[in-house]
């Protein structure tokens, strides 16, 4: 069971605890009463040669960047250091991003632009962290898998939550981990994007996954599923509940989709069961990835959640995991190819890969 | 006026010289009799998922990394040591990459399938680099007008050339730039793709193309250069023939659209006048890139031509310059948002970018 407690931060912002046992004292103020308001001019503008959306947030450049350990904000506020989470100890917390790409705020600042070929408007969304332990140097992976099964509720109390606010179409849960990958803060962290559009490779995908049930009356993904289970070759792990594969078609040296057997759409819609089973399956492909290379790698893992309000009946559940370690030593550098044209180039077979994360072969 | 010369290298790859006057002899042959074939399982594989390629190219984890500069293999044949180049100089030289993530040849050793959902086919393409100078400290922004031109003239004349290849779609001339974008040779070059397929970016784009033609008679990037002109305040600069502008959702911290102000298709398709005039307005916008920071930035560059054999009509010719550096000593990294929701987060705006590539405002 996991209970949540609300508070607020000195400047407005929320921040929500969540624990796996009741009877936790998370009533402390937060202290920092000289915090400024947090500002934002964040806006969305419509390409319309791509069809595409940017986010423009140019007050970001101020950004908290790569504090001291003993400065980490989200650390718990111990020892008269006062953090983002007043509390002196936790389990998860949840909390609105001091330096947001997006907000509910932007409104107020930012005007609506409907002069073609020029269009765009506030980023109305939002930017929530995910704080995933209290213990500075603790990872993912090595999270208990009670600890696991709390983050699982809160990014699925998140979604709900998010998901009624009017101007938000598209719930992104993720987790950035690693320097080569630009992480800023190496605390244990994820972040929630609410974002006031579908972004174009969920739209595309939710296009994709109705026109093959218009065709055939299944589900791709289900279809993909059992097709990769009879394939066999690319499957990672698997549990009763959920399957981790690599890709026919994987973009990265090594990537997983970790994919419920149910046909679920989002993160809110998993039983019980599934969660539990979740937490286990979840952790163990990350352990997959910090095993590769003998040591952790940076890693990007998304959950690819139905849209908000469109296309839920055909939009099945899936964590994408991948890094950019290619190799001991090396990075997969997204350049020409990859981001100009759109087309990744990848150099380990996604077999390869398969055999890797499994352990069947040695990949340094 | 712009002469080619043909030759192959040991190993049976083509290289083309372009030089900028006749009388150049490029006839030294290539001496390295032990190099061994190029092999390649280039595979191209379909996402249904997204409606997405991606290209596996196993063979390529072993290809040549950060050699020292006295093996550059990019440098002409001097000295006893030998290159790629065989001739003890050249000015533009263009040869089939050692090591392609795109081949030919895969399609004797890489077999259809066609089981969906999986489908895959040979990566039949090309890649090739194109060397800017015999200078291995050279960089584009520095070469002569001249030198621009041809290199100009070299992609015109190898876009014709893959053109005409029955498996090529679209042809793809760009450039890397700098360590921090993966490059692994410093000696100045760029590359051709010739890709078996249209690149989603740009296959979208010209179905954008052809539903503005039809419901407005217009050209798409003609409306939105008309705009840009108006508007003022993201143009970098100008000449007779081409524009340089920040696109108003622009992606990335500092990234500028080169467009000739006429509807022209593809490069092959300019006249003698926009061939000059592009190799002195390309050349400076090059150079504003490297003034930003006070030192070179790594950046890519790229020209969007119209695909082989669709909307050829409807495709307005643009080159794309963008870099990846946001602030001196920050780099703008890919992380969840961009490289798994496709949501670039830009914390620039265009209008201050395009005031710092102008020169009106310090960007340091």
């Amino acid at each position: 069971m996991t209970i949540r407690q609300d508070t607020q931060l000195a400047d407005g912002r929320d921040l929500f605890y969540y624990d796996s046992q009741p009877g936790q004292d998370r009533s402390a103020p937060d202290l920092r009463l000289d915090l400024p308001a947090v500002s934002t001019s964040s806006e969305v503008r419509w390409n319309p040669l791509f069809r595409d959306y940017s986010v423009i947030a140019g007050h970001r450049q101020s950004r908290t960047y790569k504090p001291p350990a003993d400065l980490c904000p989200l650390c718990p506020s111990r020892d008269g250091k006062l953090t983002e989470i007043p509390s002196s100890d936790y389990e998860v917390a949840v909390f609105e991003n001091r330096f947001p790409s997006l907000s509910l705020k932007a409104a107020a600042t930012v005007p609506l632009v409907d002069a073609p070929p020029f269009q765009s408007g506030p980023g109305d969304g939002r930017c929530e962290v995910v704080c995933f332990s209290s213990k500075h140097d603790d990872s993912f992976a090595q999270l208990s898998p009670t600890r696991v099964r709390t983050v699982i509720d809160a990014w699925a109390d998140r979604t709900e939550a998010l998901s009624s606010v009017d101007s938000i179409d598209y719930v992104f849960c993720f987790e950035n981990r690693g320097e080569e990958i630009g992480v800023t803060l190496s605390h244990p962290h994820g972040q929630i994007y609410g974002y006031p559009f579908v972004p174009p490779r969920f739209y595309r995908a939710a296009e994709a996954a109705r026109r093959f049930r218009e065709r055939t009356g299944d589900c791709l993904q289900c279809r993909l599923l059992t097709a990769e289970l009879d394939a066999g070759v690319r499957i990672v792990t698997e549990s009763d509940g959920w399957v981790a594969y690599v890709p026919f078609a994987a973009r990265w040296p090594y990537e997983v989709r970790v994919v419920p057997r149910e046909h679920v759409p989002d993160l809110p819609a998993l039983s019980d069961e599934l969660r539990q089973d979740l937490a286990t399956v979840y952790r163990d492909a990350l352990r997959r990835f910090d095993l590769l290379f003998g040591a952790p790698v940076p890693y990007i893992a998304d959950w690819q959640q139905a849209p908000v309000r469109q296309d839920r009946d055909v939009w099945h559940l899936a964590a994408e995991i991948f890094t950019i370690r290619r190799a001991p030593g090396k990075l997969k550098y997204l350049a020409g190819s990859e981001s100009a044209a759109g087309i990744w180039i990848n150099d380990v077979t996604p077999e390869a890969a398969a055999a890797r994360l499994r352990g069947d072969e040695p990949s340094a």
